[in-house]
């Protein structure tokens, strides 16, 4: 379909830089410029999208058709391979493209009068799109005007040539050469209407990057993934890449780690034919003994019943050694290498057997989680809100015109609520005050001490009461982790989640229980198979250092920084449990 | 055991930046300023790490014992508590600290005579260390000399004061402040020995960080981390997450995917226990009919099987379902967003079915992943070769003292050869030049057209005959993906390998094939079930582009910039199948 031919771009004719690898310039380097693209008018480019909109007008002189007037680097037998499956078999069937050319021109309807196609690109370069007028003579209506149309053009910038009531361009390319067309099938394309809601988006988690939502959402997670890297780089942490599959289930207390992965060993003995095997050979004693057949045969056969049962066995409890977690954090595996490193980081995928209906958290998550060694409690709070801060700080930097437009289409506090993170206080408060605090307040949603604090209290807390981002630490150590600090009073551990207004908890962290002795008791007290555990408890019985740290949950964060409310429109394939769907 | 005292560090004082969220200085601050350290004689600093290496200076005059002239922050109570679990049990039995302390000082031996230990210890943070001296009337040698040992003291830095052959260090830091101590059991700890050899390291993942060499490792890692973010970064590249569970196994024709997991349906039923329902429903059957009970009975009862029957199937399809994999590669999901955001990225774990003997590849290995859309194969190739020159530059700057140190250590030619990417020229030839290239080297590895290289061919490309990283490019389509795109003579397809000296093929990467027609004949003709491919496809429907993109292998380079020769070695926790202990 695409011209084998070097596009006709070149430093001296144009200041504009090309994209990597594809030699073509985005569409941010035209909008981006401080003119907002008049300085270009008369440069020749390549530019290459997607059709966003599009309108037609028409002409009134007849003009000849595509077939023949089209440039000679995209035929119209090609366009219609892969318009036409219809045509395609035609062809094969012909046996060439120059027989059936005059064949097809007499079959297609030919458009009734020449016109010019307006089409509104986007490339995902920007929020901007760039308006590209194509000529019937360049390219039928109906091939380039659906929305999702990929086309690849070359031409030269000029003043916007046709009369339009938005007047929203200043310019415009008028293409000259189609270099690359990838048509859609109306009908079928999903996106073919304008503004779907983000629900009907969720089935086609292929195609929405194409809206200019979801783009911008794509870039803002961009940029809060290019944010966490330059705080790590910073602050001399370490990345270490922690492992997804594990034996450790590093939810510990909280059982919250419910998947888990078999692996298929290649060439390996199943269990559940040696038990079939096994079904077989004591069927086969039974009617020995019930044909009452001579002593030998049947001593052999329960001799052979009784090997094969060994081997089920060791098979089995091989294939139960087999069986490992999806990590639901790398915290536990952090710390080892904090243990002998100082600060270190990791940013990747855990995994949780949440609920299908959660609209902040998915049963696969990535996470940044960061562990410093010779810490306490005190200095990973300072570090979580010194992370989220510079987070806030570098988006609002670097994502300006998406966030204008999430402000605009989506959510009109978004920047005020990056501004609340990045430049004000954080409140602290113990889990005691905290329930102390929600129980003053006038509402219904009462808590006893020892409960989790619910999404509701949360939100009391974040949005009602303190208006700001607010640090609960200090937990009843029955809800935080084995491995959380105790603390003197027997009763709480050194534990802390950050509460943010609009989605709760973000972040939550612990300084480590570094006492032998403690973790010990723990692991017994919540009937936790120690053995799991033994490497994890290496590290007490041997130069033990105190260590604190966090999780940020990535994906949640996002909602809070586009201001979605729902994580599966914040993540690129969200996967909930047993619903993949690609 | 650590004083709840703010160490006596400020700003005023020292220029040593503290390092971030544990107030204590990192000892690469030390060494690696300009003068190495002796500028900083009379400073004071708190420091923390592991011990190396000691020696124990022992002094004529006698001294106080520790308890009595220890610092008041760490009491004898407290060290022996960690020590002797022992005493721990008689201080409860005894009810107080005071009054079982003259006990204590009379049963436990006292050092013979007063001595200094002269500490070597690192904190991760660079190759070198730091000298400490402790006086044994602030801890026992035998306390703080064990390898492994954590320590962090405040002091003053001073010339070395002992006499010392090897004359390796220009200050040393006095304690006199012990802040924190965490001990070892010599006798049971694994890295008591001095060099290890890395095969023996391996069976303790969660100690060998505190190693000089795999400490170099990890930072070497963290390099390579920085700087593919960086090339990211400087070229466009848009972070896409793309996630681990899915039922697109992206490996198409190759089938090394074998890995699945399996979800934990919360509440679910299981399809085991309506299997055995349906067994006792047919025996009951069987009995009725041997009984001539009535007909109305039996057809009750052959009616409640059928129904039973049919909710088996419903569970076992739906169990089917959430059958998914891991993923081994994210291209194609990348694919769904280059089809849209034009250049794209993704650095993530990836899973494959590999031998557990491979002492290249694992399991689990994390990949950098790259798509460019509008980008044919001689971009993707060219993209590669950029992203790997890109790196090694990176490393070469910011790894300087790791980089020597593995060089004296490991390998002598470590940095010749990142010098070799870094700078020089990559071969380029096609997978029909490499058969006939090595048909032509008289050697007795030959190779027919159509045979995958092996290892052994992809060396003497790279290190016998061309001496330098080697592309090959347009395989033979049946040794490719499905997606690969078609070449024109119908036999080869746009891909290639970037082949390196020493760890062999590093990238891999292709032009996606872009024509439905064409995308949906390999997929009929390898067999592959077409389901799971038809989003995938949809690419192709609705405004297809061309993309190409690669795949780099992160742990197997790790070997190239270290010269190891086990990606168990480079890996921080080595996943083979079945084999995790972690």
């Amino acid at each position: 379909m695409t011209s084998e031919q070097a596009p006709a771009q070149s430093p001296v004719e144009s200041p504009l830089p090309l994209s990597k690898y594809s030699k073509r310039v985005t569409i941010d380097s035209i909008s981006g410029r401080p003119d907002g693209g008049p300085g270009l008018i008369g440069r020749r480019v390549v530019v290459g999208g997607w059709v966003k909109s599009s309108r037609e007008f028409k002409m009134e002189a007849a003009a000849p058709p595509p077939a023949a007037g089209g440039p000679k680097d995209i035929s119209c037998v090609e366009v219609l391979q892969t318009k036409l499956p219809f045509f395609r078999s035609i062809i094969k069937v012909f046996g060439g493209e120059q027989r059936i050319r005059d064949k097809i021109d007499s079959i297609i309807p030919k458009p009734p009068q020449p016109s010019i196609s307006i089409l509104e690109i986007g490339d995902g370069s920007c929020v901007s799109s760039l308006q590209v007028v194509v000529d019937s003579a360049l390219a039928w209506p109906a091939q380039v005007m659906p929305n999702g149309t990929c086309i690849l053009v070359e031409g030269a910038f000029q003043k916007p040539s046709l009369p339009d009531r938005k007047q929203k361009h200043t310019i415009e390319l008028k293409a000259d050469k189609l270099l690359h067309l990838g048509t859609v099938d109306h009908d079928r394309y999903p996106l073919s209407k304008k503004r779907l809601p983000l629900e009907l988006l969720r089935d086609s988690a292929h195609f929405r990057p194409r809206t200019t939502t979801v783009a911008s959402v794509v870039r803002i997670r961009n940029g809060l993934t290019q944010a966490a890297f330059a705080f790590f780089r910073e602050n001399g942490f370490l990345h270490v890449q922690t492992p997804v599959t594990t034996v450790t289930d590093a939810s510990g207390g909280a059982r919250e780690s419910l998947l888990h992965m078999e692996a298929t060993l290649p060439d390996g003995v199943k269990a559940e034919t040696i038990r079939a095997s096994i079904k077989e050979k004591s069927k086969k004693i039974e009617e020995l003994k019930r044909s009452g057949s001579n002593k030998e045969a049947l001593a052999a056969a329960v001799q052979d019943l009784k090997k094969t049962t060994e081997l089920a066995e060791l098979v089995e409890g091989e294939q139960r050694r087999t069986r490992t977690y999806l990590s639901a954090s790398g915290r536990l595996h952090l710390e080892s290498h904090a243990s002998a490193l100082g600060n270190v980081c990791s940013f990747g995928p855990r995994f949780r057997a949440c609920s299908p209906e959660s609209r902040k958290v998915l049963a696969e998550i990535w996470m940044v989680e960061i562990e410093v060694a010779f810490s306490e409690l005190k200095d990973s709070m300072q570090c979580a809100m010194d992370f989220l801060k510079s987070i806030c700080r570098w988006i609002m930097q670097s994502s300006v015109e998406d966030l204008k437009f999430m402000a605009k289409r989506v959510d009109k506090h978004v920047v005020d609520r990056l501004q609340l993170i990045a430049e004000g206080p954080f409140e602290k408060i113990t889990y005691t005050e905290a329930v102390k605090v929600l129980k003053q307040a006038k509402n219904e949603r009462t808590i006893e001490w020892g409960a989790p604090l619910s999404e509701e209290h949360e939100s009391v807390l974040a949005e009602e009461i303190y208006k700001k981002p607010v640090i609960v630490y200090n937990h009843p150590k029955e809800l935080k982790p084995f491995n959380a600090r105790c603390n003197d009073d027997g009763e709480t551990c050194a534990a802390f989640d950050v509460i943010v207004p609009k989605v709760g908890t973000v972040i939550r962290g612990s300084q480590s229980e570094e006492r032998l002795n403690m973790l010990s008791g723990r692991i017994k007290e919540l009937g936790l198979e120690k053995k799991q555990y033994e490497w994890y408890l290496d590290l007490r019985r041997h130069g033990a250092v105190k260590c604190s740290g966090f999780s940020f949950a990535f994906d949640t964060f996002v909602l809070y920084a586009t201001g979605l409310n729902d994580v599966r429109d914040a993540t690129p394939f969200p996967r909930s449990i047993g619903q993949p769907n690609n």
